[in-house]
Parts: C-alpha cells; sequence; structure tokens
C-alpha cells in the first residue's frame, strides 16, 4: 500500500482582521476550499477563541483541513493533508486566499508518508486512496 | 501579537497493525497524547474508514493534533501543531509512537506564523496565546 500523500503547509499574510475572526466566514470557506480541491467532507469542527481568533478541523476521506487564525496580526496557519491523486490542494489554498483577502500567502509542500531514507529515490506516482474509502 | 507555533510533523513507522485499525484505541492515545502535551481538547471527531484505516482531528486549545493511519502499511501520519509555550508536543509525539507501538519515529519541526523573510533573523520566544482563550 502507498503511503504517499501531499501536505501543504499555508502561511497567510496580510489577510482581511474582520474575515479571519469570524467563525462561520471561516467554516464556509473551509467547506468551499475543500470542494475546490475536489475532496470529500466528512466531519468538521469549528472553535471562536475569546476575545479572538478562530480554530477549524475539517476531516475529509482525502485525510485534512485545518485553520488557525490570528485576526490581530492579519495571519492565519491553514493545513491542507490529501492522499490520493484526485485532490487539488493547491485550489484549496488558493480559495482560502481569496476568501481570506490575504495579500501574501506563502505555501510549503511536503511529501508524507515517505521514509527520510527513502526521499533521495524517485517517488511513484501515488494511488487514489480515497476510492477505498466509503464514508 | 506574536504568532509563533511550533508545527511538528510526526512519521509513525513500523506501528502495530490493529491498533492503527482501531478507531475507539486512536481515539484515548490522541485524547491522552494531548493530556501529555499539556494542552487542553475543545473538540474531536474521528473516522474509521472502509476496508482499513482511522482519522482523527483533535481541536485543541493551542491549536490542533491529527492522525491518519494507513494500517496495511503499519503506517500513521500524525500532526502535533501548538502556540503558546506551556505546550510539550514531543510528549505527544512521544505518546502515540508509545501508544500505536511504532518501533520508527521521525519527526520534523516545523516553526508556523513565521514570514520566508523573517525566518534567518533570531526568534523571540513565544507567549503563550492559550492564555487569553476561554473555550
Amino acid at each position: 500500500m502507498d503511503t504517499h500523500s501531499t501536505h501543504l503547509l499555508v502561511e497567510l499574510w496580510e489577510a482581511n482582521r474582520e474575515k479571519l475572526d469570524s467563525v462561520t466566514g471561516v467554516r464556509e470557506i473551509l467547506v468551499a476550499a475543500a470542494e475546490k480541491a475536489r475532496v470529500t467532507v466528512l466531519h468538521s469542527a469549528f472553535h471562536r477563541f475569546s476575545p479572538v481568533g478562530v480554530s477549524g478541523v475539517v476531516v475529509i476521506a482525502e485525510s485534512h483541513i485545518t485553520i488557525h487564525t490570528w485576526p490581530e496580526a492579519g495571519y492565519a496557519a491553514a493545513d491542507i493533508f490529501t492522499c490520493g491523486d484526485k485532490a487539488m490542494p493547491q485550489l484549496a489554498a488558493e480559495h482560502m486566499a481569496q476568501g481570506l483577502e490575504s495579500r501574501r500567502m506563502e505555501v510549503t509542500r511536503v511529501t508524507r508518508g515517505v521514509s527520510r531514507s527513502q526521499r533521495a529515490k524517485p517517488s511513484l506516482k501515488p494511488p487514489h486512496r480515497a476510492s477505498s474509502i466509503q464514508a
């Protein structure tokens, strides 16, 4: 079984502070981001902090999407972790940046499920794990 | 506001396949891992896939803990994302490895909330964001 996954670590800077502080808005953006990425939402949980800030996690058939916002700093940290070759995680990142009106996005792409000793070797194209999943 | 956070990307290899496939067991391990890390659990969601595999996300006051398991491969990908200076994410990683009987753990530590242009500069000790949080 191939355990390859793609994990995008997404830093969203210079975002709209009001949008970063709306739990309803952040939830809508994450669910829409999942649609853009062509992944299947299974569960989600969101929390608004006092005085400010939102955390959200979305379990998807292909792994997860999370976000944590710091409205005072105009910043959010998002993660998009997907297995399979049908997901389009970059599209989810772009949707989040657009929805939160971030003017500067930094994305780090990490390959998960590959042992350090294996990383130097050419990687095989991962199979579509999600196809064998029943929600 | 300081946005520094610590994100551990944890690869758990050669783990116990039966334990990796138990949603109840994986949930117990993640909640206990949160306790070890001295973080506060707010919400959690777990999903068991057919035919095998478990995904779990835990929203904590300090950010999140997630896991995805590939029992056939004896592998799990976990993430421990914590802000504040009181959390002990490494202890959570060690607890997960122990609970899942992983014989080989690879941990990558990533600092989040720091712009790429700032990463070369010495970082300040982050404040304890969680202290201002009310669940």
